[in-house]
């Protein structure tokens, strides 16, 4: 099998997984800007990730988020997933959003406050019973916001301790992917802060609990791809929440800042074995000012160009170069990858997998956006909030 | 007079400017924690400003904010602002919060949502006249999230159109006050992004227009003071906006994160002339944790104490080392009075001036938290949306 | 003329202007590790320069550095590039290497440091009258390292004063080009560190100062190209000193870091109508660990790469899709052209200049990297100490 | 025994390490400002750092770093400290200076360099046994300027071979500290980025192996008193490498950037029980323009001003408002302490050890700044090269 053909199986094998929330509603502090044809439901969610899936073909895992995509009959809704081509992917917690969780939740000095966070998490594996979901995504916003508010030691005990009993509730085939993050909503001292912190405590908990990487949690000028590199020797990369971003967490189309960065990342993706299912490839974006669905499709193939770009680099020539201390000629066998127009080799991928080669405009020929528009009127639009 | 009765006496004239939207409810894009007690009225939030003022004597002035402090009867709020013994200060414009600004609002591509921006900062001029209030405060969040979205020069155009028009409004004793801002909420070109970009344009305008620097809206690593420094030189700087930030703009309480670079400021302040009233010390800040009203009262104390620590630096002995290259000890004169326990000083300073040395404790004292939990029931808590 | 006609026109009359220090020794304050074969003298750096040109086509222009290629005769020196098929462009000052610069040159607390410092400046503008150069290219590393160690304001006006008379001694064609950077070597307060502070003093000047943005001297998360697309609007955008960078000022190649980035400031040079003569496109760069003339010629073809791509996105369509608020159509436009490889086009360029179209072989063939190390045995490599 | 005599015994027990090379000539890579009467052996630095403890009275231990500070006789420098009333403390190995490790020491591509390396830092701990040093520092400017310059994961690989092999040789009674940095001089990729990566290896290792925290090695934003708390909950605290910063690795004197952050510091190391013997408080500085001796006392006492204040906290209270989530309340105790002038405490401290309570006056009174300007003629001066 030649390396283009080679590319072209592991193009039309990667899988790309959209968050239900992205569909919907979004903003910043200052502003959401409601859009027409905004899903109202979860199931409405799935409608639209559908789409998605029918025009690139790599992206049916379709992420939850409790409470926003609560419904009374789980299964039912991973059933309507069934039946859209689509499968429920991580299961993401909430335990920000409830008035209990002010000063934090699996951290918060209140034990029942504590109590009621873990409860939710375990409601959340319940979910991933019965969805057949296979990872419980943890993001905590916990952390403070003034020196001194709380005891940093203390509140890495307490979600030490949280952590251990959901570890414990795990059925064998699922896993804890836990996110770190570097600021926002807690501006003094977020309690899993950086990839150190999200590895020390996967590392004591054990083999089902992997870190994920939010490419826009980061302080400026961090590698990224390093960290992936370093998580992939260790055995603990357990996915990616994809986004991008100039300054802090944008959540921005991923590829739309840095496409260099991305592709430097899919390389070490690539590079460390991870390119298989065992990585979740997770978008998380906000698609605050442009229409939802053509921009989870246009990051979608935006990731789609990067791993094939990453695909293409010639390993041999770079080993040799690299061996031999040719600084040029290593960074030029990695730039010609990257400079390649790989636009044309995912029409092909497309075309072979019965697709249109233009996704983008396949969907705009679909007349999805205008039937949503007209259809969806009355109820209430999802948001962040529900 | 001493030095110590000139600083003593600096310490009594200065003025601290709140804003009414501190008293309401803030939080960030994944919550907003409602508190109890707070105001559902423009008139409510003046009652708390009232509060500070009682027990700090230096906080007679309040900003104002259109349309979260929209009235009927713009000269009846400022009546009762001055039978609380407060006065209104910065008209706060806000374009960012319609539908219509979705792309921007004076620098928006469609000439209809510019017209309509442009209307409201009139209006706002109007609320001056009304309110008695000199300075019109300008921040657009205007920008874009790609590139490519819009064409950064014609923006510039733009907003330069639209500042010119609002300047030929104001009137002899009325200012336009610009503000810059890094990033949030757009996240690829903000349109007034640094100090440099505001400086141009109220450079262009004329004497009437004036920059404004608010401290949590810079990169990582830009020296604040440096620029106070050099838009004092500059005949330039119109007032501040006081908070504090770990990361971005968090939006603490002032001097909560970096207080060394608080002094720092003020010293500029002061040696760049600056401490009297043509500078505006406004806070800008969001109490998402904290007890709204006990967190004003601390950040005008903690403005005081950077005030008064700038006041006690010896600048004979500061110049002569100086002039002498002497890096040691020229740094050890600026730290001498940075490491003084000043709340001995302001303590007596309140006293003079008949107040409670200890204005958290007599804020405490007073019974207003309790009473404005208990009074304040029922209505729509207000918050940035209103 | 159909555009890519005019694009190639364009990328033939584009010059790039090389640095002669690049082609000797550099290294960080940890190491300079030396290389075989690096010049001795100014002669030999231009003789390097000779094969970047001849290789490439666009770059016949190499800034000296003063007083690091200082020579008895400099109308020999400019000569000897005439007779290479170069010519000498700016002439950088160095007022920093001297042990009287400790405190600073220009703005020194002493008069007679600040006498030495303008006294160089004025030598460099007798340089540029005997080689022909148009541009004093004058980067301070004047600042302080410690709050309290000398008066910021104090500095401006010396700094204010000094550029003053140096501005009066430029002949009718001559330029002034004031560098910015954010921080290195001063750690606390640099007296120039960012494009407004160099922008006021320029305007200040009169119109033959201009601002050089230095692409590695902002602060993280600075947009650039907005920097550069306000200082053309502002026509006062001088020139650039090409680098790329990670973290801080890292000297890497140009486009190595982040070549988005470039592209997206090639744009609005383009847009603004910078991309002629009035603009200094020079490069300024460390080759710290790689072959400095490969590492040169790289650095030429990544700018003009990026150039070539800024010049094949399709205004009109852009422009359309901005006025009509199509943010994702906007993004796609410039998206498409950046995606685009441009190598062909540009091997097609060189050919009908009668290039070799691979400028790195055609160096490789020439034999020159093994002609210096034989040749170049002996006496003092140059290095940033001479 | 009280609050105050507790802190008063903390504060005579401390002991900071000064090093070596803070006594010898520094710069940046624009320029090393030489100062008279630098040292020119390691046993000038030595009676250099007596003068230090003379005046300090905590400050007994001696950093060497080799080859710097390289001897035939490393028993006999230890005597010569034991006279002076020193010890000799960490040994800080160097593997960045010489031509081979271009692309990096115990992860070049190149075994025979790997091997120069390793047999290097073995020489270290000969030269521990012969001192009776107790750490071996590592600190390594390995890594890559330019992507696909080297596989991020081989080089990984090879810096654990490496570290295993010295870990192997260590005495009973020895440690290792394995330093972590940013960036610089590596700019794309270092091999040892951030405390996560050295926390993995030190935790790979074994109980010997610890982590050292340089304060000015962390990328802008990071919470380091975080980092601080969780490798003291990890056991895995070794020392820090004391400096500030305003931007990159600018290794001023501590506390000169920001004093309150030193402060949050020192609480948690307290907090987590880490000021004893266990815990190496080390300096790493550059005295670049400000003569050296005075800037390391003033260092020392920096540090000292931080530990006070720290040890003053009112820690039932703050528990208790933690406790009770009281977050204005729980600041409140915090900054209580920051703003706490502690200076009449330390030269309390400082009489009760039989000390003047003003180390740079007796300093200055002492003579021997003029004194070593007087006799340290001819010699070369030592610096980073030597």
């Amino acid at each position: 099998m030649s390396d283009l053909s080679a590319a072209k199986a592991a193009l039309k094998s990667q899988r790309i997984e959209t968050p239900s929330w992205a569909y919907a509603n979004s903003g910043t502090r200052f502003k959401v800007f409601a859009q027409k044809g905004v899903p109202r439901t979860p199931q409405e969610k799935l409608d639209d990730a559908a789409r998605v899936q029918e025009v690139t073909g790599v992206a049916p895992v379709v992420a939850l988020h409790i409470p926003w995509d609560r419904v009374d009959d789980y299964a039912a809704l991973a059933r309507h997933a069934e039946d859209l081509g689509l499968r429920v992917g991580a299961i993401n917690s909430n335990v920000f959003q409830d008035d209990d969780y002010r000063l934090g939740s699996v951290t918060n000095p209140d034990p029942a406050v504590r109590r009621k966070a873990v409860d939710h998490l375990l409601e959340c594996v319940d979910i991933m019973d019965a969805t057949g979901s296979r990872d419980l995504k943890l993001w905590f916003s916990d952390g403070t916001n003034y020196p001194g508010q709380d005891d940093i030691v203390a509140r890495q005990d307490r979600l030490a301790e949280a952590l251990a009993e959901v570890y414990a509730r795990l059925g064998d085939d699922q896993r804890m992917l836990l996110e770190y993050k570097l600021f926002e909503p807690a501006f003094y001292a977020t309690d899993v802060p950086d990839w150190g912190t999200a590895y020390a405590h996967c590392r004591a908990l054990g083999p089902k609990a992997q870190v994920v990487v939010d490419t826009g949690h980061h302080a400026p000028g961090t590698n990224i791809e390093f960290i992936v590199a370093v998580l992939l020797r260790e055995g603990k990369l357990g996915g990616f929440d994809f986004n991008s971003r100039f300054y802090a967490d944008d959540d921005l189309m991923v590829g739309a800042a840095d496409p260099f960065q991305l592709f430097r990342i899919m390389f070490e993706v690539i590079r460390g074995g991870g390119l298989g299912p065992d990585t979740a490839f997770m978008l998380d974006q906000c698609h605050n000012i442009e229409p939802k669905i053509p921009a989870i499709i246009r990051s979608v193939m935006n990731v789609q160009e990067a791993t094939a770009k990453a695909l293409l680099v010639d390993v041999p020539a770079l080993r040799e170069a690299q061996r031999t201390g040719d600084v040029l000629g290593a960074n030029a066998v990695l730039m010609d990858a990257y400079n390649t127009d790989v636009r044309p080799l995912l029409a092909e991928v497309r075309e072979e997998m019965g697709l249109d080669p233009d996704p983008i405009a396949a969907y705009r020929r679909s007349g999805w956006a205008e039937r949503i528009v007209a259809e969806r009127v009355g109820g209430t639009q999802a948001g962040w909030g529900a």
